[in-house]
């Protein structure tokens, strides 16, 4: 039987819709803050993607095939920003700042479930070429605007810095290979206190080191309240990501930024601050994400260029927008205006009056099915045309056309029909 | 070295901004003619591909590959028809007419050269569901208004019948397999009337058969001229097409529209009128091309369904447009004013001036590099940023900002700052 691939999904009109509407909010927020649009391909070079990503996303969840002419291997796009460092890389040219947005497709191999598919698209914008606390405070506070945006309420950013975390795990607790506990740490919101606890002595940790790692990674919440305390130390590392996390909160100035230590981030590039938005419902996981990452430019080129950017979760979005009813499904095409021809003989006239409304700029479809006039209304119906047009014998030989809409019936010259049409529409709320 | 995989393309912002102008001009006259927006995976099952779409793309065009871990073959996406057929086969509950939008990349392996890449954008839109000439007159009309959208000139839409191919050359000229000769006329207009005279003879055909070939296929020109001529024979597959043909161009009413017996077109799923749109310069090739195929879903469901529909080669459109000076690389940035710190201790007001700003629902962006006054003014120069926000102390003092444009310096408040930039804006033009 036919199908379509494992994990992968058709978008019919009134998906495609919604979609549209939330991707092009969403670039509106992108080019206001000054980003600007770029692609990249949706094949990279195996060899570009290679120790870049770490270890779960190279070896078990890219899409990676050999070209079947030359020795070369593709792997389809996994995330956005690794091919924005390729690029950067090869056009060293680039004015700096530079400020892209990506909205594009993204591939990976998961295993698919509720939310989770082999193919998704993902909203970023990065900045290459700042070091300063100020391009990460720029992607949060446009990460804050998206959410606002759409009307998300009760949302939080969780910011944490990946230098406090290796000042902290590898210095002063001298954790040799820290990444064990940080894949522990990172389930906290999953498995509770007591599950983070159990996993860590699970590993063969005494206990007198995972109740300091417990007490570290629970220090949440506002940052002024904590960071005096973690400065204590003197550790150089700490002093730097206290300053700049201290620049970021001070330029977002937002209650829902959110100090949390125990804040990771899956990708191996973060360099300095990460963070991550989340919803107190629906439970559906963080909406956005990003952080800086200083050194993945220079993977490429060999000269580092420092770099921030937020990606936006869209799917995830999408999800939680339509379970909160902030999202509908409730229109089904584009079409605003169906013209019915009354009698077969009537389709010339139809096509004229579509035509006209055309140039009007108005979304017009005209019977191609040679149906009766009620298959015709069914059919407009169905689509949610908000106007009707009904064109017949009568209206072909006074040169008008009978517009029905929302009850309404009223019949207008050819020459007037545009602006009619733009009165009902406007009075439907369309 | 790290590079780009061969025949693929970044698209950095001047390219992307160019790009997405165009393609929502498309997407506009789509919108107009009543088709909605539609996506499918980037992926298919091999399975569904293999047997639709020719010899030559699938033994040679297409990027195949197989599953690491299931035992599935993928296909990259090498059109957007076959998988809009599986979707109808798939959805035998879609409303018909069913007329989709579809605009998407799409791969091929070919040998990359100017203007030929291995991954490129289609702009397609197709009626599933109606067998009746008026849904063909419909996606060539659609076709001519996205020409005329452009500001095209001196382009003209061929269009013939599969059924007249096959009625002429297998049943009239008794030719059995007629494909060697369809690729033959096919390079009517690359090598002339001679070259395919020769490239038939040298396939073995008597002389007398070539004769009679050529004066089929040398029948171009208006319709009515011809349709008369060639209805003499009485053959039914002959009378079918001419009939819709018939149709179509009084539907069509378009002097553009020209009869050419020797399209052919290369996919092997059309049944009915096949079309093509060619400009008389740059010599390009065709801009776009589409057809009748009411037999591809049944290849699925084992249940015909009429189709028809037109696809928009967009990047052969943006090479010739680029060529004729009717499409420009002028925009290099969406940004649209530039908030200057005139000193580094301004840069918070900054900031505020430019919250404001956005909330103005302009593209607006400020230094990230704490750079100097004038390197600030340089980097909005190189954008192209029509408005230049100047933020100092005074301003910063009296609440105000200056604003600088086409050579014009003011200081207004800062609660009037959106209305006086929108009046620049509109000045210069943006």
């Amino acid at each position: 039987m036919v199908s379509i691939p494992r994990g992968f999904r058709d978008f019919p009109p009134p998906l495609m819709i919604l979609r549209k509407r939330i991707l092009s909010k969403i670039e509106g927020v992108f080019k206001r803050y000054g980003f600007d649009p770029f692609e990249t391909p949706a094949l990279e070079y195996w060899e570009t993607v290679r120790g870049k990503l770490g270890e779960e996303a190279e070896s078990r969840l890219m899409f990676i095939f050999p070209d079947f002419l030359s020795k070369e291997w593709y792997a389809l796009r996994y995330e956005l920003t690794f091919p924005l460092a390729r690029y950067v890389a090869m056009h060293p040219e680039t004015p700096l700042p530079f400020k892209r947005y990506h909205i594009g497709r993204v591939w990976r191999h998961e295993e698919p479930q509720k939310g989770r598919y082999r193919e998704f698209w993902q909203c970023d914008a990065d900045t290459v070429g700042s070091p300063h606390p100020e391009a990460d405070a720029e992607v949060i506070s446009l990460n804050i605007d998206v959410m606002r945006e759409f009307g998300f309420e009760g949302f939080t950013v969780k910011i944490n810095d990946r230098r406090l975390l290796t000042g902290i795990f590898e210095e002063e607790l001298g954790i040799s290979d820290p990444i064990p506990v940080y894949r522990s740490i990172d389930k906290l919101d999953k498995v509770g206190e007591e599950g983070v606890r159990a996993d860590l002595l699970s590993k063969g940790m005494h206990e007198g080191l995972v109740d300091r790692i417990m007490e570290v990674i629970l220090k949440r919440g506002r940052f002024h309240e904590l960071g005096s305390e973690l400065s204590l130390s003197g550790n150089e590392r700490i002093s730097q990501a206290l300053a700049h996390l201290e620049e970021i909160f001070s330029i977002v100035n937002d209650e829902r930024l959110l100090f949390d230590l125990s804040l990771v981030r899956g990708l191996e590039y973060y360099t300095g601050p990460v963070f991550e938005t989340v919803v107190s419902k629906p439970r559906i996981g963080s909406l956005a994400g990003g952080g800086r990452y200083d050194r993945l430019i220079g993977l490429y080129s060999g000269r580092d260029v420092p770099a921030t950017g937020v990606s936006i979760g869209v799917e995830r979005l999408i999800d939680a927008g339509l379970e909160l009813g902030i999202f509908k499904l409730d229109e089904k095409s584009y079409v605003q205006v169906f013209v019915v021809s009354v009698r077969r003989d009537s389709w010339r006239y139809a096509w004229k009056v579509a035509g006209e409304l055309r140039e009007g700029g108005f979304n017009v479809s005209v019977d191609l099915m040679r149906r009766s006039q009620s298959n015709q209304r069914e059919y407009a119906r169905k689509l949610g045309a908000k106007v009707i047009a009904f064109v017949g014998p009568q209206e072909e030989g006074s040169g008008t056309v009978t517009l029905y809409s929302d009850g309404r019936r009223e019949t207008v010259n050819l020459k007037g029909a545009v602006e009619a049409v733009r009165r009902l529409l406007s009075q439907s709320g369309s």
